[in-house]
């Protein structure tokens, strides 16, 4: 018995519908674990790289479903999932589908509704990481929907990337992976306004990031969004160690130097006027983190 | 000799004027380093815990700074710091300043002139920590102008904390800290308001933290911010690994789930309008980095 052998006798075959960019890389990892892996897509010769390695392509969607317990899917939204495995009529029932392309938790719940319609044991989730991150360490995978089938194939889950499980809402994979974008936006455009600025006076990139990526957000920004969380959940935000209204001056101050440097002014005028907004709602002797009452709710 | 006197002895005298919480901070830090510490503020009695400890208070500002080589101040802004020495008369002459209050490049440049017609070497400021912070590992202080002032002082500086000299421009003190602060307040954002995103399904900030800051921030975020500088600087943003037309897309996709959870929708939608700016102004192909391009100028 060869070592590939030993490891396909350890691991369940997986099936992966949909070969993007993302669908090639998780098949590609599962048949490195040693999974006996089948692959479908729309157009065909997208598997042709894989399949010299060891993977099964499937003549039709049926074919790949009933060769495995589990498939895994990636396809481009919702709607193109309903409709190519409906094209396979019963195959799915009894069997697990895991979901993993992007969209809203609405969507998810159709979802979900679509799959226990169907008799599929249904897991939503999404992908923390670009393609050629899936497998390494630190690859984070977000499922939310039935524990039992993540409990089940957790070791199938944990051939793609580090499964963590959410909760039994089928919408929170979806809605975390959302909320990590935006933050990852929020924190990408923050830093690039601050090299716009530093920029106007002759400063590299290279050089600012030495001090913004190199210590400030590391050694002062994570600890201290780390410590701030327990304050989110309380709802209280004691001003003792500075006030919003002490925030919205370092604010304005931002604005102005902004538009003393002469770039762009729209991203610090935002700030600027949701911690007006925050004051204006009566949250002027709390702490900054009060503006987490504005983003709670719509814009009136 | 007892140690105290011992470390007087290596430490040379520094005056502190201004005695806010951070001045406070600065003169407590400095005494404890050992050096013969002297302050002044408009208001008396502020000193009156440091002065149980050694600290002296002067009566006079003129008396203060001609106790000490270097006079440390750190008062509400230029114009009352240009106040209270041009009240000491010539008393500052031949001696060094160093100021650590916050303003505008322009307004630190017109301090580097203010300095130079009175005959006082002068370094520019900016503490990146709040004042419990203040001589503790990690405290990192910006300066800017007179390399001699801040190489022949830089062992008094390293007293407060770890001091950075970033060239002989005197406004690119406060301007690093203004952008230092724009970023935190960006991250901070949208830190906040991806957590108002998970909290209308009921997910804790608490646990929310565990993954974004516990894992995302440092662990996806950081390195990736970190990789991005060297391609700023040349200002290409090749986009073969994703362009701002899919970013775009996934911009469209926070808006949409924002709205759908009822949540605050100002801040995606303005990164979703930064997005689209850039691609309007051709960068559409490049990767989401060419928003830098955008940044880089004043809205039309």
């Amino acid at each position: 018995m060869t070592n590939d052998q030993s490891a396909s006798a350890r691991q369940a075959p997986v099936t992966v519908v949909g070969l993007g960019p993302m669908g090639l890389a998780l098949a590609g990892t599962l048949l490195d674990h040693g999974h006996r892996t089948t692959v479908w897509n729309r157009t065909p010769g997208k598997a042709d790289h894989l399949a010299s390695k060891g993977v099964r392509p499937a003549a039709t969607v049926a074919e790949a479903v009933t060769a495995s317990p589990v498939t895994i899917t990636c396809l481009k939204d919702y709607d193109t999932m309903f409709e190519v495995f409906d094209s396979a009529g019963d195959a799915l029932r009894g069997r697990v589908l895991v979901n993993l392309n992007s969209g809203t938790p609405k969507e998810a719940h159709a979802a979900a509704g679509w799959a226990a319609e169907r008799g599929v044991s249904y897991l939503d989730g999404a992908i923390m990481v670009p393609p050629p991150m899936v497998g390494q360490p630190g690859s984070v995978f977000l499922y939310s929907g039935s524990r039992e089938v993540f409990d089940e194939h957790r070791a199938t889950l944990a051939s793609m990337g580090d499964p963590r499980y959410l909760g039994a809402d089928p919408g929170l994979g979806v809605l975390y992976n959302t909320a990590l974008l935006e933050m990852m936006y929020a924190t990408i455009n923050g830093y690039l306004h601050a090299t716009a600025l530093v920029g106007s006076a002759g400063v590299s990139a290279v050089e600012f990031a030495e001090l913004a990526i190199g210590w400030f957000l590391p050694a002062a920004l994570g600890p201290m969004l780390a410590a701030e969380a327990p304050v989110l959940d309380e709802g209280d935000y004691p001003g003792d160690l500075g006030t919003l209204e002490m925030n919205l001056n370092a604010l304005e101050h931002i604005a102005r130097t902004a538009e003393e440097r002469g770039v762009h002014t729209d991203q610090p005028r935002l700030m600027r006027e949701i911690a007006a907004r925050a004051i204006a709602d009566g949250h002027g002797g709390k702490s900054y983190l009060a503006v987490y009452e504005v983003f709670k709710n719509a814009a009136s």
